[in-house]
């Protein structure tokens, strides 16, 4: 037996999620799918971050068991040639049967793209978040600031998170701008359901001045998701990096390489 | 009667392309019904550049006449709440009677934008034209001054094509390189149908090592579309820029700055 991890690249506008339905409309199906296509009999998988609907990945992380051998160029290209045009296979590993994509996996990146402008645009529908609105940048960092550290997160956790712990670690949540993009990068440990979504919220609710930065602890403290700012739309995320020990050997891909090869060149201030 | 003139963002690769059908599935059925439906009788529009099936447009230009008077930012909110997500009104114009978006047009402008890399992007699918082969840029700038200039296409159209005159002037046609994307820029007066996908074929069997420099010319010359390259897929294409006399008062926007308001901030060596 081996054990395979994939690292996987997806527009996720199309598909209900990560998570297997009986709908069959999720990544994890398609992947399924393919991989028991591929090689002629039932093959599961387990992902490192189990992304909603909507939401996208650069590189997912997820690993499978399999008797068959392939190459690793092999693994890419027939999965490829199996899957939707919205979903891709990146690279491919053999790993340690130790290797768990969602347990081994130590920290998360995820990347938040908004737009701001007064229209809409067509091309990035689904893609980025949008806000008519203009954004105090400025005032979106302070209230990062109250945001990053170890803190308990009931407050910004979906009704039907499962996790039994509602603290996290926010290692960094830094704010870049370019021409009326917004770039909010999301690093921890790992994240409670929706968490990113609603921080999003409160910080775009800051940055148009319907918060203030002085409101954010106190809100924390209550421990309530009623009291913070709606859920954010899920467009613009994108689940961007999974840190495993490099025992492991995955390949080790720059987050923001990522971005701007599958998005455009992004040029961002300080990268 | 009023003369009004819009501009158009699109994703042109979920339509049957520009022109009116049967169907109903194309951006000027689109228009015309989010149009009718907003002035509440029929009402027709006319283009600048009727784009195929798959081209996207940055800044389509149409015209339409009308007896009801909206303020500009009216019929942008208006019939963007009426059209579907992937095509939006950007601004609009009251114009003379004599403004025709086609026949006033002076020069169009294309971007045609190439993404090189082993593996499709899921998150640039549709987008972007993709080669998994590397790509000489050099060779191509060379071929590209082969192009440049007054030359008969007629090896560089498509059969279909309807015009009388196969003769057109390429004023401009450079290439810029950044983070394995090409972005080529294509200027002249106006364009064959098909050509600038045609030359693309050109440029890319060039870059790929199929094709020399040296072989350009004689196959102008031929004139004969049977032995150029096949047509180069839609994805990459983006009609970005039509010039008109400035007493038209139309609003002047850089192609450049289009290109990263709505695919990203880009950005290429030397923009």
């Amino acid at each position: 037996m081996y054990r395979v991890a994939l690292g996987l690249c997806y527009d996720g506008s199309s598909w209900h999620g990560w998570q297997r339905q009986p709908s069959g409309k999720t990544i994890q199906d398609q992947l399924e799918r393919a991989l028991s296509q591929f090689l002629d009999h039932p093959t599961l998988v387990t992902c490192a971050g189990r992304t909603d609907a909507g939401v996208h990945a650069l590189n997912q992380v997820v690993h499978f068991d399999t008797t068959a051998k392939r190459s690793t160029e092999s693994w890419v290209r027939g999965l490829n040639a199996l899957l939707p045009s919205s979903i891709s296979v990146q690279w491919s590993q053999l790993v340690s049967d130790d290797f768990h994509a969602r347990f081994s996996a130590r920290q998360r990146t995820y990347f938040y793209v908004l737009r701001q402008d007064r229209v809409r645009s067509p091309l990035l529908h689904g893609k980025v978040g949008w806000d008519f609105r203009p954004l105090d940048v400025e005032r979106m960092r302070e209230a990062a600031q109250q945001l990053i550290g170890e803190h308990d997160f009931s407050s910004f956790r979906s009704s039907e998170c499962q996790a039994k712990n509602p603290v996290r670690d926010l290692y960094t949540l830094d704010i870049h701008e370019s021409a009326g993009f917004i770039l909010f990068r999301f690093e921890a440990n790992a994240f409670l359901h929706h968490m990113i979504r609603n921080l999003m919220g409160v910080l775009v609710y800051v940055g148009s001045g319907r918060m203030t930065v002085e409101e954010i602890a106190p809100l924390m403290a209550r421990r309530d998701r009623c009291y913070a700012p709606p859920t954010y739309m899920p467009d613009g995320l994108y689940l961007s990096h999974v840190q495993y020990s490099s025992e492991y050997g995955l390949p080790e891909l720059d987050p923001l390489l990522l971005l701007r090869q599958h998005l455009g060149p992004w040029c961002f201030a300080g990268q």
